[in-house]
């Protein structure tokens, strides 16, 4: 498992286990966790050991195979009920990733075909499932990045948020995947990466990823961004998204929205890079979306670092959304949608 | 040195010492540094232990004091030019906020008026001048908020960015005066408070500040704001200047154009409020203002605590400029200028 043009390795998948980059720990710590049952990975995700939404998408499907590898002894009521109680568990660890629900779905799917099958042929067909969900996965970032690359300058400085990355993906990444892309086919490109506060996804995954793929990169703190626009310092957003709704609404990592409205204050292009996965036909709009609020501790303070006042008041929602008229283009490995609405989104699922 | 209204002292001065909360450990540790020269108080200033525009004029009108203090048995050559040397050192401490040279200039222009006379009649007079500075000071701030407290509603959200408050002025606050202002005209406001990375300002001392008074405060992360704002849930946004161009544009902490911007574009107020000591009508318009770009280690991590990868690029600018355009008023204790520019700012220092 291993992917050209990086040297990121967000998962490891064999002997019944399934091995994912600590993406807690990055960068001060490089080493990999193992799960070895659907409760284990679905706490993997709700711990945000790993992150982003093609790669919870990833991690779920292989925690469906490895909740199957592991029961697939019992009885077939008992391994039934087992992976019945596994999926429950997957689906509940993070709610706006439509991904996690979209490749769940997809091996329940095959399950069901494979009713009365031995166990172990179900759990074989399963692991299969999850691999090619995997590799899939990979394919379609490349084919994301490929077609992205286009839309970028010959020369540009390219602010991104969160991470969007290898580490959010099965590999190469989706706005990052685009970076990459653009970078091989030998245009100039150097990254502005917001930290994305409070989680730290840009300070620690973005910049540790294409500091181990020599792209070049610059941090800033998030409220930095309309500084630099401003000054004529950066030529456009990309960034990736949890959940593109019906009418092209895009769920992202808080801080998404306020670059979108600074980038068409400036006149910058404000890209999407996402697989078809990600879209949420069934959810007319990005305000019926339920947006996953997290713990105090996390805007109080870092790690065990905690600098506010004990007791404060605190909101934390994790993401945001930006109104489909923000977005200049949405990426998807099944081409590029200019300025996206209902229509453009609805054609292209159908394409 | 008591401030109605506000449990919070950022200035203590006696027996040839001045003595300042320590802002950089606050709200961890509440303590007092105490100074006895000018140039450490210009250490004091340089590294943060107080900040804030007018706070920094005052903590430099205090710390040429206690240079004349410090040196009035010298020779009359020698007290010259220990002052000289001590308010040139306070003049390179940090170069945005423009009430520092403000200060400056008054216990210079005080100072010469003086000339001639015995050294501890100087010295006497440059402290009374600084303890003037300190009282105006909190004078301009109370008469600032009664102004501003008209502005804000009954009920209302404000959103706020880094301290402007008690602890960044003599006492009371400019930005956070208004907010004390309007609670006890009988107003019911609450604050959100931007963390202001990456010193955390806001996290560590508007939460402190308005928590020791018992303000309604919630904390959000800097790239909160859009969210809260696109849901209804601000109704106007206040903050302070650490400089006031010509035109009207504003120098402040960075991420206050981004707030600016949204504020537009969710048809928002959006405040300034400062004493006329921060205007500076030399300077023609904000893109001549030179903007401190700070430490990296500001951006990598906070305090001992270090996230991003060891070696990374990174930008960290102090302050952002705001067009005067996107003000919706300027708040002086000389009256409000309403959508400011260069006509009404010039009518306004002639007032």
């Amino acid at each position: 498992m291993t992917h050209p043009e990086t040297n990121v390795e967000t998962f490891r998948w064999g002997d019944g286990k399934l091995e994912m980059i600590d993406q807690r720990l990055l960068p001060a710590d490089f080493c990999y966790v193992a799960c070895t049952s659907a409760a284990e990975t679905a706490e993997a995700i709700r711990k945000m050991v790993v992150r982003g939404a093609p790669a919870i998408g990833v991690a779920a499907a292989f925690g469906v195979a490895l909740e199957a590898l592991r029961c697939k002894s019992q009885s077939q009521e008992e391994f039934s009920s087992s992976l019945h109680s596994g999926i429950a568990l997957l689906a509940a660890s993070r709610p706006t990733a439509v991904n996690l629900f979209w490749a769940l779905e997809r091996m329940q799917q095959l399950w069901h075909e494979q009713r009365g099958q031995a166990n172990a042929i179900i759990a074989e067909r399963l692991q299969e499932e999850a691999l090619a969900i995997y590799r899939e996965d990979i394919r379609i970032n490349r084919e994301i990045g490929r077609l992205g690359a286009e839309l970028l300058p010959q020369n540009g400085r390219i602010l991104t948020h969160c991470n969007a990355g290898a580490l959010a993906t099965a590999g190469y990444g989706t706005a990052l995947g685009v970076i990459r892309a653009a970078v091989n086919s030998g245009k100039n490109i150097s990254v502005i990466a917001g930290e994305t506060r409070p989680f730290l996804q840009g300070a620690r995954l973005t910049a540790w990823e294409l500091q181990r793929d020599n792209i070049p990169i610059t941090l800033i703190t998030d409220n930095m961004a309309g500084f630099l626009m401003k000054r004529g310092e950066i030529d456009g957003v990309i960034v990736g998204a949890d959940r593109v709704t019906a009418n092209g609404d895009v769920v992202n990592k808080i801080g998404t929205y306020i670059l979108a409205v600074l980038a068409k204050q400036h006149h910058l292009p404000f890209y999407i890079a996402c697989p078809i996965s990600t879209l949420d036909p069934a959810t007319a709009t990005g305000n019926e979306v339920q947006i996953e609020e997290r713990s105090p501790a996390e805007v109080t303070g870092f790690g065990n670092s905690q600098w506010a006042p004990a007791g404060i008041k605190v909101r934390n929602p994790a993401f945001d959304i930006t109104p489909a008229g923000l977005v200049s283009a949405l990426i998807t490995e099944k081409g590029i949608v200019e300025k996206p609405d209902r229509e453009k989104i609805a054609a292209l699922l159908c394409a």
